[in-house]
């Protein structure tokens, strides 16, 4: 087993998981008294990053370690939970990209975080060009379809 | 504190850690037995898929919490740890986008992991546009110096 600690937690308006429209979500990623602020200067010279977080509103006994549909939705292929990026998954992991919009002491406001608030951050890594693909993506059209309003903007 | 159960571990010809030239490296990832082979189902739908790591081989006593020189260079500015992707970072984990080149019951080939052999792997992840930066990207410059030859392919 491998333990790992919080660096901080998310402050966000958004109090429950939903499947769409996380475009318009400004989150705070607020560091925990243990780190100094220091550990983020310099992020600022980057536009994006990477957010790690753990999915801890997923009970373990949600867990799929085999297949399933995709958000339980029988139109898409059953596929491994290795295949799709749902967050009842083996150590509830998740990775998510942002926008970085300002930072001020030990926190992070960051645009487009799919975690609600309270959720606890294991890592902040700054996106460098040279680490997203080098080569054309391919992806099924299930996953398409499936992320077709996930950041979709909302009136509300 | 966040118990994680390794899904997997790393097979590859690269036993040491170096700063560049992976572009080059093949590696396997071997789920464990306490995985169904199943939940890889799908995945060769996609051409890329994100892996998060532990960098196992890194002393906790290493673990910067603050600022330094990325790599020690003094080229470079000293910026925080989560301005920087370096491996001696809080929770000690890797997040990388490699290029899927096989699927064979519980293991899944891959082009460009920057880990080393052993390594315990967390998740898989696929791949999809979406989740790329929606965004233009912008980054320092000492972050491309340092990015320079880390995907070169060597002749050796």
């Amino acid at each position: 087993m491998i333990s790992l600690e919080p660096i901080g937690h998310v402050r966000s308006s958004k109090h429950d998981i939903t499947d769409d429209h996380w475009g318009n979500v400004t989150a705070t990623i607020d560091l925990d008294a243990a780190f100094d602020a220091a550990s983020l200067d310099g992020i600022e010279q980057f536009s994006h990053a990477e957010i790690i977080f753990h999915f801890h509103g997923v009970p373990l006994s949600a867990v799929e370690r085999g297949t399933r549909h995709p958000r339980g939705n029988p139109a898409w292929p059953r596929v491994g939970i290795f295949a799709q990026r749902g967050s009842a998954r083996p150590n509830r992991l998740g990775a998510t990209i942002v926008e970085i919009v300002q930072r001020s002491g030990r926190s992070l406001t960051v645009r487009g975080l799919d975690a609600i608030d309270g959720t606890p951050v294991l890592d902040i890594k700054p996106v460098m060009v040279e680490f997203l693909p080098r080569s054309p993506v391919r992806q099924p059209e299930w996953s398409r379809q499936l992320m077709h309003s996930y950041w979709e903007v909302t009136g509300d």
